[in-house]
């Protein structure tokens, strides 16, 4: 009987957990610090697999390493599977941010960047490939036209997700910029995958008959034109009905992990990846005004925390970072993309009427790879289209686009970001237990806490905010309170927090007294700071259940959770 | 090169990934249908299994059924990988649902319940197992004693999470029978599992020598120890800072499920079963009170809507459920299980001062089975404690004692379901297009459509429901309107809906026309469903995104849809 782990022998049952548990963990707390210095996820994920994979744990503790991931039993093969399924449902949900409606409706001009910002960059890799394949590690028996097209493609997409993010932290998303490039990059992504797609079925991924590159590409041209059209239609209609039928809303997940699945088999079995048909897939999906954003985002958090930190913490595990680490070709990959995408991009931004420091600014955003470029090369490596040395560049280009593309814009568009009050909060700024009983006692308080950081004395911290509370009294209900002020000499905002027990009287509409009080002081001159934060901490004062946890919490870090939620129910 | 899939061939990989697409498919499709007919998931689940295994699939097409599931290869790997994957994270959520505060808090009767309750069904199960262990079907070679202990344990367990599904359906969670049913199985379970780890270390699964049976129930039992005091209070002081610090709810997800992986290597480890570190990771997790009820629900969502089904599925894979249907066998666990549980919960209510009847409903309560009897008999079979004839009968067990207990308390309580508008609605009973321009023309538009269904004239129907709107206007605001009435002659509840494209005045409080029209008729003697369908529609009116859904909703499925959204918001 094999009922459970019919592979893992009872030896190794342990060990698989073991091995998943410090991929996962590892990959999830790299992430997260990554994204505390607001850089992209998967840095910190493929960081993870390098420090447990070959380049540092298999270096510095071979047996620790060999003990761990154990080479060759079902152990890797279990791993191996959860890799396989990780990389489907990531591409299920990066289609799923595919918006093809929004790609059609938006005009010339991020039309005309989309197709320079393909044909550019994937000249450049071309040219630059196939000039000096050795330079570029071409593998032994591979056919350097396949060699120049593959890395033509790689050097041609773009990472929609990334850029999203990097939009919405620029307050960017719905701006003209914004809209010109999200639209170019959705359309790139499409040609680049389709062109990866055409590339797979060249090389016979799966060592097909190169015969079959014709019914391979005609299979794909029906596949993804019956999903983007029939199958498009039929999801729209079927979408309401299961939101409506399925007692859950995850039972909408399901559904399309299983449509995701079966594409993926009918993809594999035509000729091309596996990926490809969930991400066609997901675009299908996705693009159904029917599917919730909820769904949609609570999809998307899952994947993000489980199936994505495993995927890119098991490629670290698989090919040694350092060994592979070629200077020479990691500068000559970063400078052919990132000059290729920049001039591609912005040219064609150009022609389409965008004035030129703009258009440079649409160059940097469109020429972050992220994570696409990552599994492209992943891809690539698998089928032995390219070695490890090649790959190893392609995800610091990839990493490394991604990281600055978001500084460049921000300095070319002078956008600032928009300021959440929560990211001000500190735990030196923050007193649990307030003394005072009055108005003017608790805000004295709170400006001593402040004078120690911001170097103004706290009687005059003390006497601004009292004089704008003389005007208006800053209760605003739900037993929250923020006295205010923006005083001269300030170069940042800054929050300091208090709670009361007994609540101090600040006037508020409901008559409730102010159990915590946020004393917010900001820079004389930055009006924008300071009705931001006033804005954000209404708003969370403004939930209910929001409101509840705060006056329930008894320590810093349960006050900043309180708060964290309100962000996630955007 | 070995990055993905490096088990899978090429042409296992469509397999595979159709294989997983079928189990998840069907599985989701049963479990739904079985939720529909107000059943629990877990028997359309294993119905699904049931299918497309040897019992069906493999009985009616032998070659599909290898095709699909090819034996020995890598897909049966992959496959069995994530069934201990999926049963592992199951158990962490059952866990999870572990209120051991409540269990404390509950005092007397319940303690009484949970013992007698244990004492009694372990007894007669032992008993018998004991007295005719061919006729169980005793595999060769198992000890006797063994083979009893096992099945007095499985005939004491309960399924804490199908109970609570049940009571929250009888509005009876927080009744004090409720109370005492909840904490009574939650002793329950954790008493059941303990014993079934003591039998796993007695019957060394995993080969090991019975010599360290010893060293492996202290194991158990320092792990149990530290996990739900040292751990706890841990787990307890790090979930408000991780709740705070990682930037999304599903971190915490992430979190959770590395944790469980390393208690679930550790059990294994120690010699118990892998899922039974998980659900004591649950358990201490779960009791927190900083465990945001959202992220629970959320996870709870996504495992029982892919895990749970690929699991329960994948157990109708390996078990041929006619070849090994031992009638008798069936009966008879049936019969001992219930009665044994029976007189033992209800022997104990008794002695705690519950009056005889709703003693009577306490048993039939912790009667149910459900999921988890069904995963203790998997581990069994699995471990060779018995064959698959008694596995069998322990399935059905527990999928019948679960269908029966609901109906059965709620006969002897005389408790009515909580009435939900939502299932009262039906296409027929919906207009898409009102002609009528004003309330009277509405309300009798809607009433015609009424009249159909309920064998009163429409005329009659509309007077009633006008006589009620000129004591007070029935447009509660956000363009809903709901005209109602109580009606002589009716044995059950109406809501006909229609949509007004341009709106109808019904003299809401904001002003608004009104833009979908709920006409509501109850029996007249039915207070509670009257108050019960006007309440539930308001809540949905009042939340802005349904209201806004409703009123762009261009047919049947998107208004239910739409009223879906709000009862999932709970």
């Amino acid at each position: 009987m094999a009922l459970l782990g019919a592979a893992l022998s009872h030896a190794e049952i342990p060990i698989f957990l073991l091995s998943l548990a410090a991929l996962l963990g590892l990959a999830r707390l790299f992430g997260e610090v990554a994204k505390m210095f607001r850089q992209p996820a998967v840095l910190g994920e493929i960081l993870a697999g390098i420090v447990l994979g070959p380049t540092v744990l298999g270096t510095f503790a071979p047996e620790w390493f060999a003990a761990l991931f154990p080479k060759g039993g079902a152990v890797e093969t279990g791993l191996s599977v959860i890799m396989t399924l990780s990389v489907i449902f990531f591409l299920l949900v990066a289609g799923m941010e595919v918006d093809l409606s929004m790609a059609w409706r938006s005009g010339r001009t991020s039309f005309i960047v989309s197709i320079t910002g393909i044909i550019i960059p994937f000249a450049s890799g071309f040219a630059l490939a196939f000039a000096v394949p050795e330079f570029m590690h071409i593998p032994a028996g591979i056919d350097p036209l396949v060699f120049a097209l593959f890395f033509g493609t790689a050097l041609s997409i773009t990472a929609l997700p990334v850029i999203s993010k990097i939009l919405m932290d620029l307050n960017l998303f719905r701006t003209d910029i914004g809209v010109i490039i999200v639209a170019a990059a959705i359309v790139n992504d499409l040609v680049g995958w389709l062109l990866f797609a055409v590339i797979c079925s060249m090389i016979g991924i799966g060592g097909r008959d190169p015969a079959d590159i014709g019914r391979t590409i005609a299979g794909t041209l029906v596949f993804v034109g019956v999903m983007l059209t029939v199958g498009r239609a039929l999801l729209h209609r079927l979408l309401p009905w299961l939101q409506a039928n399925i007692s859950r809303r995850s039972g909408v997940m399901g559904f399309a992990m299983v449509g995701a699945l079966l594409c993926a088999a009918l993809t594999e079995w035509i000729g091309i990846h596996a990926i490809f048909g969930s991400f066609i897939f997901g675009v299908a999906l996705g693009d159904s005004r029917h599917l919730k954003e909820k769904i949609r985002a609570s999809f998307d958090q899952f994947i993000s925390s489980v199936f994505a930190p495993l995927f890119f913490a098991g490629l670290g595990l698989k090919v040694n970072f350092v060994q592979n680490l070629d200077v020479a070709l990691v500068l000559a990959v970063l400078a052919v993309a990132t000059v290729g995408k920049i001039v591609g991009c912005g040219y064609g931004a150009v022609l389409g009427g965008v004035q030129r420091r703009a258009a440079l600014a649409v160059g940097f955003g469109m020429n972050a790879r992220g994570a696409m470029e990552i599994i492209l090369g992943a891809l690539a490596l698998q089928a032995g289209v390219i070695e490890e040395k090649l790959f190893v560049a392609l995800v610091i280009m990839a990493l490394l686009t991604s990281m600055i593309s978001g500084t460049c814009m921000q300095k070319l568009l002078a956008r600032k970001r928009e300021l959440n009050f929560a990211e001000l909060l500190s735990a030196n700024l923050f007193k649990l237990h307030l003394a005072g009983r009055t108005r003017e006692e608790v805000i004295a308080e709170l400006s001593e806490l402040a004078a120690v950081r911001i170097k103004v004395s706290a009687a005059v911290i003390t006497a601004s905010v009292l004089e704008r509370e003389a005007v208006v009294p800053t209760g605003i209900g739900n037993r929250v309170a923020v006295p205010h002020a923006r005083m001269e000499g300030l170069t940042k905002s800054y929050v300091v927090v208090g709670m009361s027990e007994s609540g101090v009287d600040f006037d508020a509409p409901d008559g409730e007294a102010a159990r915590i009080v946020f004393l917010v002081l900001t820079p004389e001159k930055d009006t924008a700071a300071h009705l931001q934060i006033l804005a954000g901490i209404a708003k969370a004062a403004n939930e209910a259940s929001v409101a509840d946890d705060l006056s329930h919490a008894t320590n810093y870090s349960e006050v900043v959770s309180a708060l964290r939620n309100v962000e996630e129910s955007h």
